[in-house]
C-alpha cells in the first residue's frame, strides 16, 4: 500500500496582522504529518479592541492537540512578536527549542522568569549545521534586522526546499551582527532549488531601496556634537546596533551614557555576554548620573512607543531616578512611531516641548531605518532566490496581497495566505488543503482567556455604555422586601431635568415591583428582563443611552 | 477718576490641542472687560481617554458666569472643531452669532436640529462689512482652507487691531471659494499697524511651501480614467472642492457620480443652496447607482477617518445601501488620517484587501493636500502681516512653541498661550494676567458631563480592571440572611487554578460574614470595605488582577 506524502504549511499567526508570528510546516501523510513550529510571538494590546488584556498570543490549540506529532519548534530571533509567547504556550507543547546563542539567552530569560527548563532550548550554530527534526532539516541563515543574529531559515523536506525568510532587510552594514550577504543566499539557491519562499513582507509599500543602519552614525553624531543641555535618546530596546551608534555620538561628544530602562539594560547585557556586541562604551548607572552635569550627560532610554511605564513616559512626567529634563535639553525619538501609538507618543511629545525641551523625530529619515526590506529589497530577495512559489508572510492582507502580487510579475506562483488557511505546497502552485477556525489567546492579569470568551466584549460594553446594578429581594410570597436599589459606575448622576438617574430608577422599578403580577415575579428570568427594561428606558429618557444592566434579585425564604 | 482699560485674550480651547476651538478677547476695565468669543468648536473622543462619550467641547464656565459681558459670538468657517459646539453651548450663552453666509447656513442646521431660534444667527459679508460688538469692530477676511467662506477675522479694539487668522492656506487656487489674496492681506497691515496675530500652527513642522488644492486634478483625473472597476473615493465630507475635483474626474471618465453619507450630501446641498458651490456636476441618487455597470460608476463617500458608522467602514463591511465592492474596484482615500485614526484606517483598508479592492492612500502626497499653512507660508503671513506681537494658536504645545519660536527669528514678540492663559496685550509684549482653570465638557449620550466628574474615569477602570458586584443581606441582628452573592462582569470565569472566580470569592465572603464581629457588620462603611479587600485578595490569587468591586449591603428590618 502506497502512501502519499504531502508537504503542507499553516500559519497560526502573522499572516494577515504584523504581530504574534507563528507558522507551522508538517510532511507526511495526511493528518499524520510530522510538523515543526516557527516563532511563538505575541501582539500588544490597545485600549479600542483589547482593554485590560496584557498580552496577545496565537491560539495553539490545533497544535496542542497534535503535540505528539511536533518535532521541534524554532525561534527566528528574539523580537517579541516572535519569542514572546514562548514561556506561556511552551507547556502546552512541551518540544525541544532551537535558536541561535543570543535569541536562546533571550528565550532562556523568559524560560527563568516562568520556572520551565532550561535545558529544553537548544543552541544552534548558523549554517552549515543543521538540526534534524523528523522529515525536516533545518539551517540557520544569519540575515541582517533590526536585532542581533536574526535569522532566515534553511527547511528541507523530502518536497524540496523552504526558505523561510524571517524578519530581514538587505543591509550589508547593520552595524551589530552579520550583514546582508547575497552570495550566500545564491548559495542556497544553486546548491538546491527553491522550492517556497515564505517572506517578511511588512516594507512592501515603501518605494525605495532600504538605507544602511551604518547611514545614521553621521547624522546622530552631528545632532549630538551640537546639543547643549541633557542629551536623551530613545529607540526600541532590541535594537542593540542603534543603542551601540547612539552611545558612540555620546561618547564622541565627550558625555557620558547612562541606560536607562531594565528592557534595554538586559538586551545590551545579553548581546555582550553573547558576544555578539562588543566595543560598547563604558556606561554608568542612573545613580551616578545625577552627579553629571546636564552638558556632559547622555541618556539612552526606553519607551520609544510612548508606553505608559517606560523611561521615556517616566521623564516626561517630571523626576524619574532623579533626573530631570529642563529646558534646553534634547529629546531624540531614533524610532518610527508603530500606527495606533501616535496619540501617546505626541502626547509625550507635547509633555516635552511643555519642560522647554527639543524634541527631534524621524520626520526627515535621518535618525531612523526600518529592520525590514523595502519593495526592492523584496524584488532583490526574489531574483536571488528564484523560488517556484511565494508566500508573502509578517504582513497584513494589503501587505501580503501586494507582495503576492510582486511574485506573480515576476512569474512566481504565489498566494495570498492568512492565518489558519492550511496550504498543500507539495505540487507546483499553493494549493488550499483546509480553512481552520484560529484565534488569539490573552494573557489578562495571570491567565490565558480566549479572545471569545466575552470578557473583553464586556469590558468593551461596560467602558462605552456604563453599569448600572439593580438589586432586588423578594420574600418568600414574592412580595418585594424594601425598595429596589440601583448602583451606577460610568454613568452620569444628573439626568437631563437634573434629577438622579439612579433616583428616578428606583421609583420606577419600586412602582414596577408593587403593581407587578406575582407570576411575573416568580419567574427569574421574566423579572430580571422587566427591570432590565425599565432600567434601560428610564437611562434613555433621562440620559440619552442604554447602560449595561445587571439584576441581581435574591430571594429571601422563611427558615 | 481715570480708569485704565486692557485688551484681553483667553483661549477656552484649541490653545495647546488641535481640536474644540474658542478664543476670548475682551476690552475694557479689568474684570469689567466687554467680550467677543471667537468660534465653540468641538473634539472627537477616542477609547483611550473618553470611552462612550460622543463630543467633547470646551468648558465655557468662565463665560457664562459673566454673560453679561459677552457681545457677541463669531464663527470663522463651518469646520466642526469652530461650529460643532454651537447648539450644545449657545444656550448657555444666548448671544448674538455672526458668520458668513456658508457658515451661517451650516449653524442655522444645527440651531433647527436643537430646536434653537435661527434669527441669532446673523450673516455678514466680508470686509469692507464691519460687525460693531462694544469696543470691537470685527471684520470678516475671506481666506483659503479647506471648507467655503473660511475667514480670517480682523478685530479692532481701541487698543490696536488683532488680526485672527482662523484656519487657513495660503493657496491662490482652492477651486472652491476665494484664494490667498496677499494683496489683501499687506493691505490690512497697511490700513493699520497689526498688533497682535493669532495664527493658525497645525503645519508648523511641515517645511515647504503647501501645495495648492488646484494641483490635485489632474492626478485624480488620471488614476479615475485608468480605473477598470467601480471607482469608491473618501474625502472630510465638507471639503467641498474636493469633492468638486474628485465628481469632475469621474464624470470626465465618463462615469455617474453618487454622494454617500449625510453629512457629504448636506455640505454640498449647502454649498450649492448658498451659491458658493457651482457647477458641481449632476449626482444620482444611491438607489439609481445599484443600476449602474461599475465601469461607469464612481461613489464618492464619507468616512476618510474610518469612522464606524461612515460609508467607508460600511462598504469595508460588506453591502450598503446595495452597494458592494468586488475584485478589480478602486477606493481612493484622498484624505490624510488624522493621528489616533491609523488602526481604524488600516482596518478598513485590509478588509478591501481582504475583497481584491485596490486601496490607493496618499502614502505619495499625490491625491491630498492639507488645508493648513506649512512653515514658509506661515513666514509669508508674519512678514505681509508685520505683527508687533504673534500669539500661536490651533496647535498642541509643540506646534505652538515651534510657531513662536518661528515669530522670535523674526523678531516678533511672540508667547506660548494654551488654553486658560489670560493675556494682557494692552502693552508692547503679551503678558500673562491670570492662569484660569479651564476643563471640557462631554456630551454623553443627550447630557453634558464634566471630564472631571468621575464618569469616565470609572468606565476606564472598568474596562481595564473588570467589575465584580457583591450583594449581602443582613437581618435586624447584622447576621447574614443566605449567602453572599457575587456577580462578574468583564472578568474570566475560571482562576489559574480552573476554579470559577466567583465561587472562590463567594466563599471567601461567606466565611468572612459567618466569623465577622458583629460590631465590623453594624457599620456599613467597614463592612463594604473588607468586603472590598476580600474581594481583590481572591482575585489577586486567583487572576492576577484587582477589579472595581461595588458591594451592596442590603439591611432588612423586622416591620
Amino acid at each position: 500500500m502506497s502512501v502519499t506524502n504531502r508537504l503542507i504549511y499553516l500559519p497560526l499567526g502573522g499572516a494577515g496582522e504584523i504581530g504574534m508570528n507563528c507558522y507551522v510546516y508538517g510532511y507526511g501523510p495526511e493528518d499524520r504529518e510530522r510538523l515543526i513550529v516557527v516563532d511563538l510571538g505575541v501582539t500588544f494590546p490597545d485600549m479600542d479592541t483589547t482593554p485590560g488584556v496584557d498580552l496577545i498570543m496565537p491560539d495553539v490549540s490545533w497544535l496542542t492537540e497534535r503535540a505528539d506529532r511536533i518535532e521541534a519548534i524554532f525561534i527566528t530571533h528574539a523580537h517579541e512578536d516572535h519569542i514572546g509567547a514562548l514561556g506561556h504556550l511552551w507547556p502546552r507543547l512541551k518540544k525541544r527549542i532551537y535558536a541561535r546563542k543570543f535569541t536562546a539567552a533571550i528565550g532562556k530569560l523568559k524560560f527563568d522568569e516562568h520556572g520551565l527548563p532550561l535545558d529544553v532550548i537548544h543552541t544552534v550554530e548558523p549554517r552549515p549545521s543543521v538540526v534534524e527534526a523528523g522529515p525536516f532539516r533545518v539551517q540557520f541563515v544569519p540575515i541582517a534586522h533590526s536585532i542581533p543574529e536574526s535569522s532566515s531559515l534553511i527547511i528541507d523536506t523530502p518536497a524540496g526546499r523552504i526558505v523561510h525568510s524571517g524578519d530581514f532587510k538587505t543591509d550589508p552594514n547593520p552595524v551589530v551582527g552579520e550583514g546582508w550577504d547575497e552570495a550566500a543566499f545564491r548559495a542556497i539557491a544553486a546548491e538546491a532549488p527553491v522550492k517556497v519562499l515564505m517572506c517578511d513582507s511588512t516594507n512592501v509599500f515603501s518605494p525605495h531601496v532600504g538605507r544602511s543602519e551604518s547611514t545614521l552614525a553621521d547624522p546622530i553624531h552631528g545632532l549630538i556634537a551640537n546639543a547643549g543641555g541633557m542629551v536623551v535618546a530613545t529607540t526600541f530596546a532590541s535594537n542593540v546596533a542603534r543603542l551601540k551608534t547612539l552611545a558612540e555620538a555620546g561618547r564622541a561628544a565627550g558625555r557620558s551614557v547612562c541606560l536607562l530602562g531594565r528592557a534595554m539594560q538586559r538586551m545590551v547585557k545579553v548581546a555582550q555576554d553573547t558576544g555578539v556586541l562588543t566595543d560598547f562604551p563604558p556606561t554608568i548607572p542612573s545613580e551616578q548620573a545625577t552627579e553629571v552635569s546636564r552638558q556632559n550627560l547622555m541618556l539612552i532610554v526606553t519607551g520609544s512607543q510612548g508606553e505608559r511605564r517606560a523611561a521615556t513616559a517616566q521623564l516626561s512626567r517630571g523626576r524619574y531616578l532623579g533626573l530631570e529634563l529642563k529646558e534646553g535639553d534634547l529629546f531624540l525619538f531614533s524610532s518610527k512611531t508603530i500606527p495606533g501609538n501616535e496619540r501617546d507618543v505626541l502626547r509625550i511629545m507635547n509633555s516635552f516641548s511643555e519642560m522647554g525641551v527639543d524634541v527631534v523625530d524621524d520626520t526627515n529619515g535621518r535618525y531612523h531605518v526600518s529592520g525590514h526590506a523595502n519593495r526592492p529589497d523584496l524584488e532583490l530577495m526574489h531574483e536571488v532566490l528564484r523560488p517556484q512559489m511565494l508566500i508573502p508572510m509578517h504582513g497584513e492582507h494589503r501587505h501580503l496581497r501586494e507582495h503576492a502580487r510582486l511574485g506573480e510579475q515576476r512569474g512566481i506562483a504565489s498566494e495570498v495566505v492568512t492565518n489558519g488557511m492550511m496550504m498543500d505546497l507539495s505540487g507546483d502552485t499553493p494549493e488550499i488543503a483546509e480553512y481552520l477556525e484560529t484565534g488569539r489567546l490573552y494573557l489578562d492579569g495571570s491567565v490565558l482567556i480566549g479572545a471569545r470568551d466575552g470578557v473583553v466584549r464586556d469590558r468593551i460594553r461596560m467602558a462605552l455604555n456604563g453599569h448600572a446594578l439593580i438589586t432586588v429581594i423578594l420574600d418568600e410570597n414574592d412580595d418585594p422586601l424594601g425598595e429596589a436599589w440601583v448602583e451606577l459606575m460610568g454613568l452620569p448622576e444628573l439626568g437631563k431635568r437634573g434629577q438622579p438617574l439612579a433616583e428616578a430608577m428606583e421609583a420606577e422599578l419600586t412602582q414596577f415591583l408593587e403593581t407587578a403580577p406575582a407570576k411575573l415575579l416568580r419567574d427569574d428570568d421574566k423579572t430580571e428582563e422587566a427591570i432590565k427594561r425599565i432600567v434601560r428606558q428610564v437611562s434613555v429618557e433621562e440620559i440619552g443611552k442604554k447602560p449595561e444592566v445587571t439584576v441581581v434579585v435574591s430571594r429571601l425564604m422563611s427558615e
